[in-house]
């Protein structure tokens, strides 16, 4: 027997996520309205991101339902994070071409397990049928004239990221080659896989960002295309040093160098933070990323013009921005 | 050539968009950044809503771009008629088998000319390709206290419903049969059809039921569905006296009285207002709902008991609560 919307969302859904809605005590109502209703705190800007994710496009065919269900919520945390702002409640809207409780049930599991992560509460959506897709509203804070932007940057200003770009790449590269055959994988492969499947929202990072960094997008397509755009919005040129980007031990335990570049700059979905800060704070950036435990690196710097360059130890590298756009690249 | 992604938004929703953004004044900065930016009005509950439509399952193949536009915002905005709540922003993903500009140009005008009528900014969202669905996500205001909720309806109090119901489920059952072919149509047919194309949420009724309805729901899944989601949520039975529809005079011209019923009760897609008042506060509705030149129609009462019954001059009549579930019926 099919399991019923109501039943459905009220079983992997609804109950799952109240102690969460309780704890966070702002959020007066459960879900089963016709919308949620949410207590925003005074004095503060409202933050909204929406974000879908559209099986064999964002995920391929098959992935593990744990992974499509926290993938689906980092993404638009990864968004907040990238606006310095702090997460509050998500919506979400799950498009399933049959409701499968195996499928939910691991579903629910990974995208709740990372909303108690970062103390998110679910607070309303919507279950449809067709081909799988999940969007995921969610929600945050911002203290008025603290959000990150993409514009803001300067020319001068110092480029960084957070973490080990690539990693993801060429974990959803392992993924579809051999699809959640864990068994046959080394240490490395696997960790890599994860990175693609659980990537880790840099929320306090971009926290701790507010009022230092000048300019910050998350890197969804690639660091040459996301800085590529940070570099448009704040009207200005862009120079990456393919030397300085840190390259984690299992990437190049996996790949060579060439490889690894390629899926750093061009190959997407690392939810890392890009981030520009003026020469006179750069000196702040080690001990706050060292406050919230997570790497940061200076790759390069924003530059005068329109310009987006890659270059190797002052070598221009040729670079197709791949990644870019959906429509046209893809 | 095909159109990138960020043309695509530049062109059909960002430059549109924009101009009512700017006179809303509460959104401080443009489209274009990780997430949006707002800045929600001190003292109000916000209420966000989120849903999707999805190609052959909440619109026919091949339905007017405007329509589909119009109708993502509608439903949205309705939810939060259902709420009483002002709605101020929305955000839009999109997912398109390919970036057509003849689709994206009725689709965006659909539904900025619906945001417009409302003041709504769309202030955000996403683009990707996929098989066709859209998500809305609607962001209002209600002060505390005053939301309207399916529970709070109590045993003996009236049940409303705004407009003619059943007129959507005809008008999509017209559009199947024939599809856009307005020339062979009949004028009564085509208001019909029109009634599924572009359906008018109930705004201003909401904000006028604040204070005075006791429970609210909007009619997406058909009469009896959603009555008795109301109904549920208020731990109340329901009866709903049949020959108290009120039916348009199209519905009527087009149709004999038990298909206009069975339209009615079972159709859905009407996105009326359905709502229930203390008998001592019923004197109110006929003066409020003439404020907002909305006819509302007095068609039941909430009973004890958990029951929903459809009665007919006294008889009951079998319903089948067809629509109520999109993957158990549909």
């Amino acid at each position: 027997m099919p399991l019923g919307e109501f039943d459905l969302i009220e079983r992997y859904f609804r109950k799952p996520a109240e102690s969460l809605r309780l704890a966070r005590g702002d959020a007066p109502v459960g879900i089963g309205d016709d919308a949620a209703l949410l207590q925003p705190p005074s004095g503060q800007l409202l933050v909204a991101a929406l974000d879908t994710l559209v099986e064999g496009r964002h995920f391929p065919l098959g992935s593990s339902a744990a992974s499509i269900g926290h993938r689906a919520l980092a993404v638009n945390l990864s968004d907040l994070a990238a606006m310095g702002a702090e997460p509050a409640w998500f919506l979400l809207a799950l498009t399933l071409p049959a409701a499968q409780p195996e499928f939910l049930e691991g579903f629910a599991a990974g995208m709740l397990r990372l909303a108690a992560a970062h103390r998110v509460a679910l607070v309303g959506g919507d279950t449809t049928s067709g081909p799988l897709s999940v969007s995921v509203q969610a929600l945050g804070f911002v203290p008025p004239g603290k959000a990150l932007r993409r514009a803001g940057g300067k020319a001068g200003d110092l480029l960084y990221v957070s973490g080990t770009p690539g990693d993801a790449a060429a974990g959803l590269q392992l993924e579809l080659a051999q699809p959640q055959s864990s068994a046959v994988a080394s240490t490395a492969q696997r960790r890599l896989r994860d990175r693609f499947l659980y990537p880790e929202p840099r929320v306090a990072l971009g926290l701790a960002l507010r009022g230092v960094a000048s300019a910050c997008i998350d890197v969804s397509d690639g660091l040459a295309a996301d800085a590529g755009k940070l570099a448009l919005a704040s009207n200005c040129g862009v120079r990456i040093d393919l030397e300085r980007i840190r390259f984690s031990a299992e990437l190049l335990a996996t790949h060579d160098t060439a490889a690894a570049a390629r899926f750093a700059l061009a190959g997407g979905d690392d939810y890392e933070l890009c981030f520009t800060v003026s020469p006179a704070r750069a000196s702040e950036i080690d001990a706050l990323a060292a406050n919230v435990k997570c790497q940061v690196t200076c790759i390069g710097v924003l530059e005068d013009g329109r310009a987006l360059r890659v270059l190797e130890r002052g070598a221009a590298v040729p670079i197709d921005v791949d990644g870019y756009d959906h429509f046209a690249h893809r």
